[in-house]
């Protein structure tokens, strides 16, 4: 689905994203990570073939969520979720994190740290649903 | 599990709670909830019969991720992630969103905030696993 402009400004606010995977026995994997956009997909990079990786190459349903900095009427934090099916690519994991790495860290930063990093993994997810609480679904509480 | 001290103080911090569990087709749900401790326990309250308290009766398994407002050497933001096996109890979830209003949103703050609310869901989590990266795991980057 197309992703809206009030999901793109979350996304480029730096907020980390909160990202959901199934392991093998079906229960939740839960982990941190730097997101962007390339077009309408989200993506992440990953330098270790991790779990997550694992994961979503076994089975590509996701969940993000990102915290907003903004609270609704009632006093509660807003947030996005976006669920989505998600797919592995090889390669262009350091590219991106630098791209990344500028949002989430600061401009200039030099990421990853070390010369030569490997090749790596990068996650490309295509959204289905968005749910939450904030401008993004009209739910407001 | 016993809860640490580095934990405790998370949950206290009022940061939401990142909350997953598990739809009858085996994909993610995931939410924003409030949540305290009770002993060692993690407690959350609703009021109506939602989709987590559905899902957590048919399959407890859960993932709570809580997002510090601190960062790691590498300029990575911490959190923690805390896995484990829930239940759901009924009634006496007004007396506990009120309590935790107080955290989330501030003393003094009526909540809910209409009279007479229904008596709610409790949900009580059993920590099984912490994860993360922060002080809570010892795990730094």
């Amino acid at each position: 689905m197309k992703i809206s402009q009030e999901i793109r400004n979350l996304i480029e606010s730096g907020t980390p994203a909160h990202l959901v995977t199934l392991n093998r026995d079906g229960s939740p994997q839960l982990t941190l990570v730097w997101i962007g956009l390339d077009g309408d997909d989200i993506v992440a990079g990953h330098l270790p073939e991790n779990r997550k990786v694992k994961n979503i190459r076994r089975d590509p349903r996701v969940a993000i969520s990102l915290q907003a900095n903004t609270k609704s009427a009632m006093g509660l934090t807003e947030y996005a979720v976006l669920y989505g099916e998600a797919q592995i690519e090889e390669g262009g994991a350091p590219e991106l994190l630098q791209r990344l790495a500028e949002v989430y860290i600061g401009s200039g930063v030099k990421f990853p740290p070390m010369d030569n990093p490997p090749s790596g993994f990068i996650t490309r997810i295509r959204v289905k649903r968005v749910e939450g609480v904030g401008p993004w679904t009209g739910r407001s509480v």
